[in-house]
């Protein structure tokens, strides 16, 4: 933790660096009492080594990981900042964060990491290339195919956060940038960068990271844009002056720099029709409403800045929502006891929501709960004042007649500020709601609040394609929600518009916007080599029947270990005939007597099938029973099956034979086995296609269980 | 086809539009004679309204049908323009296009609405909402879950056209914007855009398309983006400079429209250490250069611009490329017997090459084939002369000893020009043609030729963040190949940096460019009402066993036709118990003698199982046992099986049941039945689940074959 006056240094290059003397920075202070905590000055930086050092340095290491092992990293990492948690929330008071402020901030953050590190090693390949989408085949004859991959980013993560979610910010950032390989330089607010630069410094005594992959700006860095190309990505929270600022630097415009945002947008809350005071849902929406309002005072970019609701309800939500707030909210000092709403940021942000509020009033919007006037507040030692050297504001709810004033959908006061509209509902039909929330010109998250699936569907369907994400509510979620305002690691974040059009988090989703998605064209052989997933027609090594290309002293992939087992490893089986009574006996065990099965003349009627045909679980289960290596090996479990198609029905006389291939081997990172999927595919006697699929195994690292 | 001195037509809410006078306008000239063929000018006409009229009507009539409906439709105007073709080519002579060059232009644009037609209906949902990814359960009990979705953007798609392909270049940005439901305005460029209006003119007269999905521009439309906003798509193919300019606009950088450019790059093609002359792929190669140099006379986006090869086999091919344009390429006018290459597109772009060129000699550039003066050309009367009033130019081939030289790099002559540079390759090692290759900063393209898989992989996975397509070509796919400057539709066209940073085509990629992703989050029974998919813990309505939940007077779902049937229709079973005889008998029956299932102390051994265990298989096959109808009815058959998982093993003395819940239904727009795709969960006695799997069937529309 930094003592006062000092200047919250840098990490670049793998070291701490703090400037000369910070008579140029600017002061970082405790939200709220006003004492000065920091200095804040990179005068003298050089940004353009931090770049250089991340692209050269970064690159190369985090290069030397796969996908799997960066995301085990990350678990570790999780796990470690975990237990220091605690120091970090002393730091975080100082922002006048309360303890579920914090919370939200901190272990949010670390859960983003968990979250991050067991969906990169169950979703992604433990390789460094991604394959994306199935391959097309490009020739008649199968010798030229086409596929997708996505390769990382050749460059570093620029990460520009807002001063509201210090270490969340950071680390939603962070994690898909290390899983995706690319080298990170983030530069947190100032006014809050002193939280951020107490989880780098944990991070960095963790010593879990490779050389490179993380650098911390602790201050202004305008002039960082000038040293990035096509091959960086700038990620930026915060206002969308700034963002527009960023966006129209020469290497945003023709440097073809990856530049997305993520800024504050006027996201709505609509109460469906049928929400009316006494149901769950209106419960639910005013319950909402309250904890956005006041949450982080306000201080959210996902918080609602507009309650939407049918014009006969108006009156009654306001007054509800106020009795809540009287009720349950408590503004102070986040250390004092009892305290459930902290201070803004600053002076600076109190001054920007009050002028906000009053151009509001101005424009027609009627004061319906709370004050502009200094509030009583709790002070840290638990007296009573009203105070006006923190930044503390009331919950603010403004009334608007004029359900279209272009203040409600264009101006945001940041803060605990929200405005209640009227829609008219007749006959229960929604359209001008979602005309309204759409006049927000593009938002992170909105609400619609309605236990009418009917209702839900219009909404959301209506509104989806100007929002980033929406959250239904109703009697069956209002419990188990994670609430309107928080965005949650596994969905996108970010929304279209105003909302500044970025998409972060998502699962793997922000993992594959740190890489370039790239047409790759060849031979099934090269597709093979480059991806190192096997493809129809490439090489491969048989083992089997001699018949079907079987070479004699050919092991059977079954009786690999994954030390032993290469991509293009095959087994094809020989020809097994069915017979009517092979079909019959398996209708009669499996209780399978489908008319397809065991009725000619309506099984004839039927356009697919040319008469009585075998079941397809007939065919798989004989061809596992064509393929398998009875004797204890390897290869522990068949754990599933992927993409089974019947292409061609086997009537009574015909045969089959099945060719299996070692397409994609996973080693888990965690364990001494890992996932190996077969191409299956099952041929005729006349050599047509009778089903393909995919057989999923675990497989030993080596042949340890049963040596 | 437009005779001489008219006015090319614009298209505008729904009606031909020509300005009063053309005075303001440009001349449109036939590339080869240099004859004014047409005036082009937009003086007067109301870009705003024809903005207001794709938002309003397009987007109203368009969301009247679901995306399979519009996908058809593309088919429909596909073959109807196929008949056309022949009026095409007679204008496309006029842009200086050889036969082959009006074939890749317009035959290549008909085949990417084939492509999109039965890709949009094959892998995308018959509705208006796209599901993407699996659902997250957020909440422990299951009531709370989150998804994405696709839905259309909310405004116009505006497409802004290069010379080069009139027509395919309008076609493959149409055809994903149609099937997303999002309405076009094209505007071609003025040089060719009586191409564009003609093949408009005859999608207007096919009177395919409803209301509104497109509209023409014939001229310049440089106020058109003031119209726009977040809602609205811009997709830009041409120079970076013009990309560049329309970048800044206010209402790309402010107001958030989606903008998306293809430029010209400097597309590579490396020849790698193992391709030496009289290897199939030095020949390759060699053919690969000579027609990206020649085709269209060198005027694509994708042409090749950098010919990196090992030092030592600089000159040789040079006299290759050489050798076999003297052989094979005749310049002339394309109407004229004979002709392999044309003209550019104007006389303007033949001095804007020539001076290129110049610049690139005076900066060290080897003028090694080629000449800037007059070439000999082969008139429309098959006579040949040295003419300068069409826009003719020779192939050039630049060398250059400095391969770093930034001209190679940096500055691109659109015509019938490439340089070559060399790279040291010893050892095989292929780093510093990866090095050069990035030098490009960001390319549409490369080709890498080699037969060594390792070599392969180098420089692809080294190269493959700089481009958005890299084509392997050996001896494999060397005839097979579509080649190196064919976007296929199949696969994505566009690239970072210096291409432009977007994406096109890819398939059903390029759709969903034009839809805004959301996640949803709520109750089961709400995503199933937004998505028409049925959800986990959504309600649904259960026949067969009542004690696990079938109601009295339920029917079960395989009696029903997709008339009839209803999303959350079920089945649950009774349960079955599997005992040791079954397993054996299974064993024996199928020759699935895995000794998880037939050695009890060896299965006991494995980390997974309990001891003996029933097959998979088994498992599967009484399942269909259990949920089956035996009798003929509007199941016609059970065409797959998708994501099966084993979960809980089965020993002997367990029982199973299972449930099988309609999922999706597809009906198709083509057919008398469609698909249904059915969650199948497998459980045991303990109600632990056993297994879970989607069952696909085909299912009638109505009850009709055995009614």
């Amino acid at each position: 933790m930094k003592t006062a006056i000092e200047i919250v240094p840098s990490y670049i290059q793998d070291a701490w660096w703090t400037p000369a003397d910070g008579t140029e920075g600017t002061d970082a202070r405790d939200a709220s009492t006003g004492e000065v905590l920091a200095r804040v000055s990179v005068e003298g930086l050089d940004l353009g080594a931090a770049v250089a050092h991340a692209r050269g340095v970064g690159q190369r290491e985090l290069g030397k990981l796969t996908i799997h092992e960066r995301a085990l990293k990350l678990r570790e990492l999780a796990a470690y900042l975990n237990d220091r948690r605690k120091e970090l929330y002393e730091v975080s008071a100082r922002t006048g964060a309360t303890k579920i402020d914090s919370m939200v901030d901190i272990d949010g953050g670390i859960g983003v990491l968990f979250t991050f590190s067991s969906k990169g090693r169950r979703e992604l390949p433990n390789s460094n290339v991604i394959v994306d989408g199935p391959a097309e085949v490009l020739s008649k004859d199968g010798s030229f195919v086409g596929e997708h991959i996505y390769t990382r980013i050749p460059g570093v993560a620029v990460q520009i956060n807002a001063f509201n979610f210090p270490v969340w910010g950071m680390l939603e950032k962070f994690a898909p940038a290390f899983i995706a390989g690319v080298p990170t330089i983030v530069k947190p607010a100032t006014p809050s960068g002193y939280l951020a630069e107490a989880a780098v410094r944990a991070i960095v005594e963790s010593g879990i990271l490779p050389e490179g992959s993380l650098q911390l700006i602790s201050g202004s860095a305008r002039t960082l844009l000038d040293d990035l190309d096509y091959r960086d990505m700038v990620s930026f929270t915060g206002s969308a002056t700034t963002a527009n600022l960023l966006k129209n630097h020469p290497n945003v415009v023709r440097g073809g720099v990856r530049f997305t945002s993520e800024t504050d947008s006027l996201n709505a809350a609509i109460l469906g029709p049928d929400a009316v005071p006494g149901t769950p849902e209106f419960d639910a929406f005013i319950k909402s409403v309250v904890t956005e309002v006041t949450v982080k005072a306000g201080q959210k970019c996902t918080s609602i800045r507009r309650v939407i609701v049918p014009n006969e309800l108006r009156s009654a939500v306001i007054e509800a929502i106020g009795a809540r707030i009287t009720e349950r909210v408590v503004l102070g000092d986040p250390r004092a006891e009892g305290v459930t709403m902290g201070a803004l940021a600053s002076l600076e942000q109190l001054a920007d929501v009050r002028s906000a509020v009053e151009t509001m009033i101005a424009a027609g919007g009627e004061l319906a709960f709370g004050t502009l006037d200094a509030p009583a507040v709790t002070r840290a030692d638990g007296t009573v004042a009203t105070v006006d050297d923190g930044a503390f504001m009331s919950p603010v709810l403004l009334s608007w007649d004029d359900a279209e004033a272009p203040e409600v959908h264009g101006l945001e006061a940041f803060g605990p500020v929200t405005s209640v509209i009227g829609y008219d509902s007749h006959d229960g039909d929604v359209s001008e709601a979602v005309r309204l929330a759409a006049l927000g010109a593009g938002s992170l998250v909105a609400t619609v609040c309605t236990n009418d699936p009917q209702t839900a569907r219009a909404l959301v369907t209506g509104i989806a394609a100007h929002h980033g994400r929406v959250l239904m509510l109703n009697r069956e979620d209002a419990r188990t929600s994670t609430g309107h305002g928080s965005p949650v690691p596994h969905l996108v974040h970010g929304g279209p518009g105003r909302a500044g059009g970025g998409e972060e988090l998502g699962g793997i989703r922000s993992v594959k916007h740190h890489m370039q998605r790239t047409a790759i064209q060849g031979s099934p052989n090269m597709l093979t080599a480059v991806t190192g997933v096997w493809h129809t027609g490439a090489q491969r090594i048989i083992a089997g029947d001699p018949e079907f290309g079987a070479v004699a002293d050919a092991v059977h992939p079954f009786r690999k270990s994954l030390a032993e087992l290469a991509i293009g490893d095959a087994f094809a089986s020989g020809l097994r005939k069915v017979t009517l009574e092979d079909i019959t006996a398996f209708a009669n065990s499996t209780g399978d007597t489908f008319y397809a099965h065991t009725d000619a003349v309506a099984a004839e009627k039927n356009p697919f099938f040319p008469g009585i045909v075998a079941h397809g679980y007939l065919l798989v289960s004989w061809a596992a029973g064509l393929f398998v290596e009875p004797l204890p090996g390897p290869v522990l479990a068949n754990y599933g099956l992927e993409s089974l198609r019947f292409i061609t029905p086997v009537p009574a006389g015909d045969a089959i034979r099945v060719t299996l291939t070692a397409k994609k081997i996973t080693p888990r990172v965690t364990d001494e086995y890992g996932e190996v999927c077969w191409d299956a595919i099952l041929h005729n006697q006349d050599g047509e296609i009778v089903a393909t699929y995919d057989v999923l195994t675990l497989v030993e690292k080596e042949n340890t269980l049963y040596a």
